[in-house]
């Protein structure tokens, strides 16, 4: 049987449907990926309300996904180095190999880059068509429900390692999902202490399950003395996980001198910032975080995976049937939720 | 004689007044250094003017004065490792050498920095007073009107050397003093292409003759496209050297995706910019120039005024005896010239 | 009282005598430190026995140990920053603080380098006096059995964190508590998976305890092959602590291409390598290890003993009275032990 | 007509042969370059020779010829990017692009690496085919004389700025044309001062038209202190391009402690050094080279060739026509001569 179910982004509004699709056929250089299973990323959100970002930026009609773990169903005519059988998650940013970014270890940010399950037809449907040289194979000691989880996670490592962590003061702004997992890349790799900061104090709990040794409440007007307090010291390195204006000055303000800040979670729209006294006369150093090192960031999330891959039980808390999708993102929406994960063959 | 001649802030107000001072004692860890040349910096104009910068950080009063060169003329009773006559250039940072920074490589940023001339009387005077670890001793090899760039030009340096620019196509916002001399670094490192941005065509022929390949005139609508069609290319390093606003969200757009930005001219107040596209998705990283390495940024400094000094000549356009400090000072606030210097002891 | 007990090397000649010596004044830039607990470390054994390379190397008279934690009893003239009662570890590399490594980030390998204990009278014994600038303020939650450690352990930090291990592969070449303390700081930075080599099987034994997930017995003539087995890939980063040639080249040898090697082991004589099939056409880097980086491993070290200083328990296996110091050194010749400390006022 | 002249070694066996072959057909992924300019390097002699190492690791029968440039005559079915009159340097090492280096920007050292010349069929032929990743765009203002230099250049821009050697002091060992162009690349990148030995005057005289500040007779006892005396200090950079043992070693030993070491001269066999004395307790750092940074290294190379290429212009001594190779090797043979080119069209 050739047809298969899909999320579908149909037309330019909100919403998704469910659709009988025809199973795609794999180009030359392509993978057809039969998906176990997905993960609703805070992306998808965006692309299910169809709000000014989403219709800004992308045409439909397209099958969401970009978090994904599956088989090699079938294999294109010029693909080496895979078997049918093979268990794969994917990359899902498209680099196209010959820009300078690309050419110089950098094909994260692409001059070309194209996004599975947003400008190509994308992981939330029973099988996927992606080029052969986005996938990572994996190995059979890590299972699918931590498997599903390499594209969001790295995203975490490449923050969390981007500086040297190890043996220092770090904060952590925001506990959601991205947040959580960059606690725990961050405790398993040796920084102390760490400090998290998110206005839910559910949150705040699943961080100190992930590894954070100290946790504040954001709202408190005492915020900034109180990450200092806790850490009994400033910040070397911070993690702005959050995407609040709010939290992303505070990140500025608390750093030590000469600290280094990671900025990945997204603000909404600009924001100001006292570039002089904040950032230049503390002698800062910020980077910002897209996708993975490709593959720097996958050996290491493996690593992470293989040996701490326990450590993430806590976040993972709901997980539906592809046809539920709708039950799926009404959660994700709700916010009474850690990481939303689709069993697609389930 | 015992009293001598200094630039003195007197009273919160503008202006300033030549005044006749006792010439200092030098204290147990100070050297009593006879000033020979000065150099005006832009922070010095915004303390004649005490605008609001100024009027909100700074008690008065005290003696001007940061950028200098001169003799030991007598050493503190604990002093080691100078001799009278030695001729030193001065770091204008005065760290404390036992906080985290400080005692971790950054003591350009320490916690409780102290700038010479400001929170302490500086080198607008015959004579000046300063703690014997900021000294550097300079080899005679150097004529005094280039040792009295050290610190400005250390700054240069510090930026220019920051990211690796051997080899990258550099941008330079800003061709005032500190921008040409950023110029001139990143050109005797090997950058190439560099294009230099500045509204004066002045401006942008100095930057030509230290050693910018191709200028751009930002006032025009392309600037953007003109500075990738310079280089061929978007720049993989951008030096912001302006302080200004507009240049400084030109720097984060025409980079390249993967570039690395260094920030030292001063914005006067908060800036607005789209982190999430300007910064984030491109994969940037920035950094905030304060001060010089210590003592790193100085050995490089002084092996570039062995070698290159002399692309440095078109930079100083005037020179004053310190009683004529307000001829100086009025030409330094027309604009019509380069780097301004004062002949102490002329 | 004015006396005090202290190992003394008192001839050029094998042995030690444990005198009865006038208990040292601070000179003003010193601390007197009363000591608390010692470490006995592999170079002890060689001044005790007074090889080669001691006797080739350094004067007699002094005192032994550069590894100790001690009490501020009294304060030289100068001193700044510290209290009587104060507890503080103690840096045994005396540096200048004049010459260019020192000044550049560096003062480890400072070009006028003396050592505690050797070149000046250390810590095996009642009181020592030493420069202030060597002392590091211990925080009351880390215990004198801990804190006795920060020297050696410093030594470990510096090595297994001078290279990136997080999520990387690495082999740990020896495990005596150089290489024991060097795994557990691998293990939590997040290396793995993490192999460890050691002829012994009790040693083995602790490398499990303290971090390794695998190790191997390199008198197998397999052990290049075992080690690339046991971790599933070549080794990208690899910590030498054993100073064997053999180890030496087997960490060259099994080393991945571009993979980074550390050297802390101390080979007793020159070694032959080849440079060109088993360093260059790999593309590897290494670097040696000498002490710790001043401050910034200390930092670190100190984070380490706050979360994980437990997991060192297995490696610190007796302690002994200092005045049973012979007996101690007996046991460290014999070879039956790990870590050994001197409980110097107990 | 389908024949074409090659430079062939057809049996392991000293000497080469001039054959006439049938130009090759290009594969799917590859490019038929027609030859303009080659250039014979180093490695070359070992393999006209035949000596131990080339006999010990290489099949015959092969093409000679990794340095080289041509023009696209004809390109495989898959290839995209190029087209036919193309100018293309080419990338010698042939990586799989498959295992973890290459996976993680280290394709220059993969664990499965092929050399275009003597693993597969080179550049000393009117004709080779190449796969067309290895290709290399030259833009029109870089002549063929300069670009035939691209593959060697690119390893002497590899060695001088794995470090960071601007305004720092500088050793460079050896002035063979890899050493010379080193030096080129130092002195261009803002190293100052250099110094470079060799025991050849003429080379030494090279050496300073190519940018050496100073130059020492490695020949003379005194040969350590000499350099230090060059500088006025030890070099904290030190590029060793000799190969040779002795140079090697001075190379460890003149070395500032925290100093950094590049080897890239290939010592003929195994060598002894005080691993302890000479790079441990000095606290050294070591880089072993082996090609370019792909593609790293070509973007800085061809800026260099751009603005710093005429620097270059004493390196190149002697131009042959193909079918004159045989003198062209002689010449080389003899040592008296710089870089030797083969002008393959001429």
């Amino acid at each position: 049987m050739t047809s298969m179910l899909a999320v579908r982004k149909a037309a330019p509004t909100p919403g998704v449907e469910l659709a009988e699709l025809a199973r795609p056929q794999p180009a030359a250089d392509e993978l057809l990926i039969k998906v176990r299973r997905s993960g609703i990323c805070g992306s998808d959100k965006h692309l299910y309300l169809w709000d000014e970002w989403a219709a800004g930026n992308y045409p439909t009609p397209f099958t969401l996904g970009h978090e994904l773990v599956g088989e090699v169903a079938e294999l294109g005519a010029q693909v080496q180095g895979f078997a049918a059988g093979d268990v794969v998650a994917i990359e899902s940013h498209i680099f196209d190999g010959t820009c300078r970014p690309c050419r110089t270890g950098n094909a994260h940010v692409c001059e070309n880059l194209r996004i599975l399950g947003i400008d190509v037809s994308g992981g939330f449907a029973e099988y996927a068509a992606v080029p052969s040289r986005l996938a990572w194979r994996v190995p059979p000691t890590i299972p699918l429900e931590r498997a599903v989880l390499f594209e969001p996670l790295g995203n975490a490592v490449h923050a969390a390692m981007r500086y040297d962590v190890s043996g220092q003061p770090v904060a952590v702004y925001g506990c959601g999902p991205m947040g959580l997992m960059a606690i725990a890349v961050a405790y398993t790799a040796g920084a102390y202490p760490i400090v998290a900061t998110d206005v839910s104090a559910y949150r705040r709990t699943l961080a100190e399950q992930v590894g954070a040794h100290l946790t504040v409440d954001p709202s408190r007007p005492s915020v900034e003395q109180d990450i200092v307090d806790a850490l009994g010291e400033r910040p070397t390195v911070s993690l702005e996980m959050s995407g609040h204006p709010t939290a992303l000055r505070q990140a500025l303000r608390v750093s030590a001198n000469a600290g280094k800040i990671v900025f990945l979670g997204i603000p909404p729209k600009p924001i100001t910032i006292d570039l002089a006294e904040e950032f230049m006369f503390k002698g800062l150093e910020a980077y910002g975080v897209t996708g993975r090192l490709i593959w720097d960031t996958w050996y290491r999330t493996e690593a992470f995976l293989q040996i701490h891959g326990d450590l993430l039980e806590p976040l993972v808390t709901h997980t539906f049937p592809l046809r539920d999708f709708e039950d799926a993102m009404q959660l994700v929406l709700s916010g009474d939720c850690g990481k939303v994960l689709l069993d697609v063959d389930g």
